[in-house]
């Protein structure tokens, strides 16, 4: 029976990804997770804003599940991953802030190990998005990557010489890069932010604002290309945008891969191709690196939470 | 008689600066260097163009005037380090293109430890003033620290997590980090690049066309602050397009000082002030790290070069 499985979610604004891993190991790295189980459950929501108890309830919930399933695959868990979107301490197991969760202060590593009797670490999202990219996605044995998660925001996540970056401060907020002067406000308070122009939401709100539809998304933006002026326009400015921040992030960097992640990386090809020609037509000091969309799709936080958790 | 004394040059486009240098150590670390001998020439011209075998002859009666004098300082010279500014191949010892000192494909390490009788280095420039900065300088014991240096040109060295950013591509060229859209032509090719506003050249260049005077220069700008408004709108200017790339910098590399050298940063507060006014009054989400200018000033190519031989 092997005692090494362990179980790890992503948890977000809308869903809570849980997987029961079996990790596989070469000289001590971990090479792959094989996947034994997974729960997909919706995040709950207490009306307008989110309902932190309840999260952390449905949270436990998902845990159990995947904790009873493990004696059927013959394994132990060892230990829980959670990725939590915030301002997350891992090191005290504490979430500082986490809006789309309702949580301020909340000690969630210790109230879900009493409650599930497994120790918990609790991790950033995106940190752990971009290090499952990093060691089993498309950035695999790329030692100066920039690893991009699109999605209600933007950020990123640095490798610089094989060293994840973490900054003495927080690092990795490309969505608060400036692009325009003064350009339009952020809710961050900053103004000209490219998560104003760039992300999910930005685009499909610029697209609403050029239609006059309330209902429409970045998903609508990405279908009406090439039938739609307006959707050419915005998605045209979100790629401008995108173009100002990752020139000045190469050219600083030395980049060897950008990686593009969230859910805006589904547009595939419609967001790879006019991303790689805009910094082809525009970089004359920086060499562009390979472009390439996120190898573990929506699995990155889970998987990025599993490898967190037992580096 | 010490055989670990060595000497170093920083060979610019106006001036060459070399040393005779003897390190002090600690547990195997270079902690100090002490300065025996100093030489200042200036760089040969021939005519409009640079004269490249004209400044390699000079370079070697300089080291060979250093060389000579160690004799009299009980010292022996291990090696010889050059800085030089262009694009240099360290491991080979050459230098592929220095358009300020018309070389092209030249073996410099070849050439001169041929004619000087000790092994020589070559070096970059602004990578030996970063490396100089961090170990004896402004950045000595800083994790994440941003180098900048600003003069004709503007470029960065980056340290993260005390290790120097190299890049898997050439890194640290935040004088090429877009800040307009589109703004200006910058002689690299690309449009609104820092250096076309922010470089002590283009600072110059701003206020010559202001004024219409064509003999002023960044240095008139800093002197005629307060009292003349087109210094203070050009100052302006530069101030703003700096803070545009430095909060993008700070905001993607979570850093925790920034280091301002070259010749711009002679003016001191005139610049460290407003410029972390601008920051201030700007970031939200990134913690506004330090702002200090360089401890070694007009040595830090010349330290570097030390160091960057002797590691």
């Amino acid at each position: 029976m092997s005692t090494d499985a362990l179980v790890a979610l992503d948890v977000g604004g809308t869903s809570i990804r849980g997987e029961l891993l079996r990790p596989a190991r070469d000289a001590g790295e971990v090479v792959d997770l094989e996947v034994l189980e997974r729960v997909l459950a919706d995040t709950p929501r207490g009306g307008a804003e989110p309902d932190g108890d309840a999260i952390l309830d449905e949270i436990e919930r998902v845990c159990k599940a995947l904790l009873d399933s493990a004696t059927s695959h013959r394994v132990s868990v060892g230990a829980v991953g959670v990725a939590v979107p915030g301002v997350v301490d891992t090191a005290a197991g504490a979430v500082h802030l986490a809006g789309n969760l309702g949580w301020r202060d909340v000690p969630v590593a210790a109230e879900l190990s009493a409650r599930l009797g497994v120790p918990v670490r609790v991790h950033h999202d995106v940190a752990c998005a971009g290090l499952a990219e990093r060691t089993l996605g498309a950035g695999r044995g790329v030692r100066d990557l920039l690893a991009v998660f699109i999605g209600t925001g933007i950020a990123a996540t640095l490798t610089v010489a094989g060293m994840p970056v973490t900054g003495g401060h927080h690092a990795g907020e490309l969505g608060h890069v400036p692009v325009r002067e003064p350009g339009l406000p952020c809710p961050c308070g900053q103004t000209g932010c490219l998560e104003v122009y760039a992300s999910a939401r930005a685009i499909g709100r610029a697209y609403a604002a050029a239609t006059g539809r309330d209902d429409v998304t970045s998903r609508d933006v990405v279908a009406a290309l090439g039938t739609d002026p307006a959707a050419d326009a915005v998605w045209d400015d979100a790629l401008d945008a995108l173009a100002h921040a990752l020139l000045g992030a190469i050219t600083l960097l030395g980049t060897e891969r950008i990686v593009l992640g969230g859910g805006l990386s589904l547009a595939g090809d419609a967001l790879v191709a006019p991303l790689r020609e805009r910094l082809l037509a525009r970089a004359r000091v920086a060499v562009v690196p390979d472009i390439v969309t996120a190898g573990l799709g929506p699995r990155a936080g889970v998987v990025g939470a599993a490898l967190a958790t037992l580096g």
